[in-house]
C-alpha cells in the first residue's frame, strides 16, 4: 500500500475515527485504525466493537493499493504535529514491516498489526432505511440526550429510545431519553421509509458521535437500520453501532394528561433566576423551590451552611391563573430542559408532589417530564 | 455595614479574592472572605494561611461603615449570575445576623463568621522595597516557573528564588526555579532599593496568584519584603505571601562554564520538529534524541510498541561547527524553554551525558541548564 493525501483532509478522517477509539483498551487492535487504500480511494476504519466508523477519504493519490492497520492516536497526533499544507506519503511494504510516513524531512516508521485481526462490525443486513435532515438529528439529539441515564445498571437507559408513533393521528419519528427523574421527548415527522422500523436504543456513545459528525455537515443523513444495528451515512462517514439489547418502559404512562396548573414564563429571566437562587447551595442536586400564586413566582433556596436565596418573577414575564402551588426542583434538571427551550416555557403542573410537564410553548414537538423533588 | 456597588466591580474584586481561597479547607472561617466598609471604601480579604490577598474596592457607597465575613465561592457565584449592570446592595445588621445581599428582586441571606475568627496575614514590617514594570513581574515568572519542582519533599525548591547579586559587574535581580533536571534563570537590572534584601523562596501558589494579577495591569508593582513574608502592591489589589523556610541550593555550581559546543538553530522550527519526533511516543517523559553533525541536526525518538520517528533539520536553520555529538532531552522539557524563547535557540553543549546550558540567542538575561537523558 501506498499513497500520498494533503495534510488537511487526512487529519479531518483521522479526527472522526480516533474518535471512537477508547483511550484505554486491552485489546490492541482496537487502539489502530485500518487504513484500506483501493485505486483512488483510502478508506478509514476505527471501532471499539460497539461502534464503528469508516470514512473514505477524498483526494488521495493511490500508488499501490494495500491495507494495514497502525495505532490511531499516534497517526492522528503525528499528522496534526505536521506543518500545514504538508503532503504526507503512506507506504506499507505488506506484512510486518512499518508502516513509513513520510511529510517533508519528517519520517516514521510505525508498528502495525495484521489486517485480519481487525474486527469487522460492519457486516449483517439492515432492511429499514430513512433519510433525515443534518439539522432534524442534531434536534432529536440535543433536546433528548441530557436526560439519557448514567446508571449503568439501568443499560436499557443508557441511551435514545428511537421510534415511530401515530400521535394524534400524524406519523411521527420520535426520541425518548429518561433517566427515571426526567424524561424528554422530541418527535419529528416520520420520514419515508421508516414506517416499519422496531423501536431501538442507541446508545449514548453513539449519539454522541453522531452529533459531533452531524455538526460538520448540512447534507441528508441516511439512517440504515435492523433490530441490532444501526448505521448513520453522512456523506463520506458512516458510523455503525450496535443497539441496546434490552426493553425501553413503556415512557407514555408516566407523561401526566390531567395537569391543569399552567405557568407560562420567559425563558430567559426564568433560567437566570434559578440559576441565581440556586448558586446558594453548593450540592450538586441544588433544589429550587417555585412557590405560584396569580402571576407572581418566587423562586427560592436554601443551604443549611450558607443561608437562603430567593428572586420573585411577575406578571412581566409570569403567566399563572391556577390555584397556588409549591414545588420543588433540581435546578440543575431545570436548566437542563430550558436550555432547549425558545422564548417561553410553559409548566402544567398537578400539584406539588407529582409529575410536572415542560414544553416549548412555541413548539410542541418537545416534551418533558419533571419529577417533582421535597423541598 | 451597609453599601451598594456595581455588579462588574464588585465581580472583579470577587474573582480575584476568592482566587486564593482553597476548595477545600476544614476550617471554615477560611472558606469566608472578609468585607470591610468604611467611609467611601470597601475592602475585601481572603487567606489560606500561607497567602493573602486585599483589595480595594472604588465606587461603592458606603451607607454604613462595618466588617464580617461571608462564604466567597458562594458570593462570587450569586454575583456574577446577576444580571449586567446590577446595582448590589449589602447589608449586615452585625453580629450573627445574616449578611443581606440585595439586587433588583433577588435576594439572598448568607450565613456570616465572626471577624474576630479571620486571620490576620498581613502584620510585621516588611523593610525592603522596590517597584518593578508589571511586564518584568511577568518576565521573571514566565521564564523561570515552569522549572519549579512539584515534589513536595523537596519544599526549597516549590518556589522562585528571587534575590540580588553581582553578574558580571552589574547589579541583578534574578529569578531561578529548578527542580533537579533543569534549571531556568532570568534576571533584570536591580531595581532601587533591593540592593540588600535577602535570597527569598516565594511560593509556587503565590507564583500563580501573582502572575494573574500582573496580567491585569501596566502600572509598577510594589514589591515589599523581609526574611519571611512578600507583598505584591498591584494597584488596589495586595497580595501578601509568607515565604518558603529553607534554603535554596548553590545553584552556580550547576550551570556549567566550559560548554564549548555551540548550536544555534532556530526556533519555531526546532521545536516544531522535537514535537512531531516526539509524537510516535505515549510515555509523559518522551525522550528525543538530537544527533548533531556540521550544520545537520537529525532529532529521533522511539517506542518499543509503536515504532521510531525521526527529522533532520540542516543548515538552512541550524548552525554547529563543532565535533559531532549524541545526547537525549525530555521533549517537554526542552518544549518548556523554547516556549520562552524568542527566534533563535542557542545550547552549549560539553557532552553527550553532561548538563547543557539552552539560551535565547538574542535574550542573554534568560539561562536555562538542561540534564541529558539516555536515549
Amino acid at each position: 500500500m501506498k499513497f500520498t493525501v494533503e495534510r488537511a483532509v487526512l487529519i479531518k478522517a483521522l479526527a472522526h475515527v480516533q474518535s471512537v477509539v477508547e483511550r484505554r483498551n486491552t485489546i490492541p487492535i482496537l487502539a489502530n485504525v485500518l487504513l484500506s487504500a483501493e485505486e483512488g480511494v483510502l478508506r478509514l476504519t476505527a471501532t471499539d466493537m460497539e461502534i464503528a466508523v469508516v470514512e473514505e477519504v477524498p483526494g488521495v493519490q493511490v500508488v499501490r493499493p494495500g491495507r494495514t492497520t497502525a495505532p490511531a492516536a499516534t497517526l492522528y497526533e503525528i499528522v496534526r504535529k505536521l506543518p500545514e499544507g504538508a503532503r504526507v506519503e503512506l507506504d506499507h511494504g505488506g506484512g510486518e514491516a512499518p508502516l513509513k510516513l513520510r511529510a517533508g524531512r519528517f519520517h516514521t516508521d510505525l508498528a502495525v498489526l495484521p489486517v485480519e485481526d481487525f474486527p469487522s462490525m460492519t457486516e449483517g443486513k439492515l432492511p429499514h432505511r430513512f433519510a433525515l435532515g443534518a439539522g432534524q438529528v442534531r434536534d432529536l439529539v440535543d433536546r433528548t440526550r441530557f436526560a439519557i441515564s448514567t446508571e449503568e445498571t439501568r443499560y436499557y437507559l443508557n441511551g435514545i429510545y428511537l421510534h415511530a408513533v401515530d400521535s394524534d393521528g400524524a406519523k411521527k419519528l420520535r426520541a425518548v431519553a429518561t433517566d427515571g427523574h426526567r424524561l424528554a421527548r422530541f418527535q419529528e415527522d416520520l420520514p419515508e421509509g421508516a414506517g416499519g422500523i422496531p423501536g431501538v436504543i442507541v446508545p449514548r456513545k453513539t449519539v454522541v458521535e453522531l452529533r459531533k459528525l452531524a455538526e460538520e455537515t448540512q447534507e441528508p443523513v441516511e439512517v440504515h437500520l435492523s433490530e441490532t444495528k444501526i448505521r448513520f451515512d453522512l456523506g463520506s462517514v458512516h458510523l455503525t453501532s450496535k443497539l441496546i439489547d434490552g426493553t425501553f418502559p413503556e415512557y407514555d404512562r408516566v407523561i401526566p394528561r390531567g395537569n391543569d396548573k399552567v405557568l407560562r414564563v420567559k425563558k430567559k429571566e426564568f433560567a437566570e433566576a434559578v440559576g441565581r437562587v440556586a448558586a446558594i447551595s453548593s450540592e450538586r442536586s441544588r433544589p429550587v423551590k417555585l412557590s405560584l400564586d396569580r402571576n407572581r413566582l418566587l423562586l427560592s433556596a436554601s443551604s443549611a451552611e450558607q443561608g437562603q436565596a430567593e428572586e420573585e418573577l411577575d406578571a412581566e414575564v409570569v403567566r399563572y391563573e391556577a390555584a397556588p402551588i409549591e414545588i420543588g426542583f433540581q435546578a440543575r434538571y431545570l436548566n437542563d430542559i430550558t436550555d432547549q427551550i425558545g422564548d417561553e416555557v410553559e409548566f402544567r403542573f398537578a400539584d406539588g408532589s407529582a409529575p410536572t410537564l415542560v414544553m416549548d410553548a412555541e413548539k410542541p414537538e418537545a416534551l418533558y417530564v419533571l419529577m417533582p423533588m421535597r423541598v
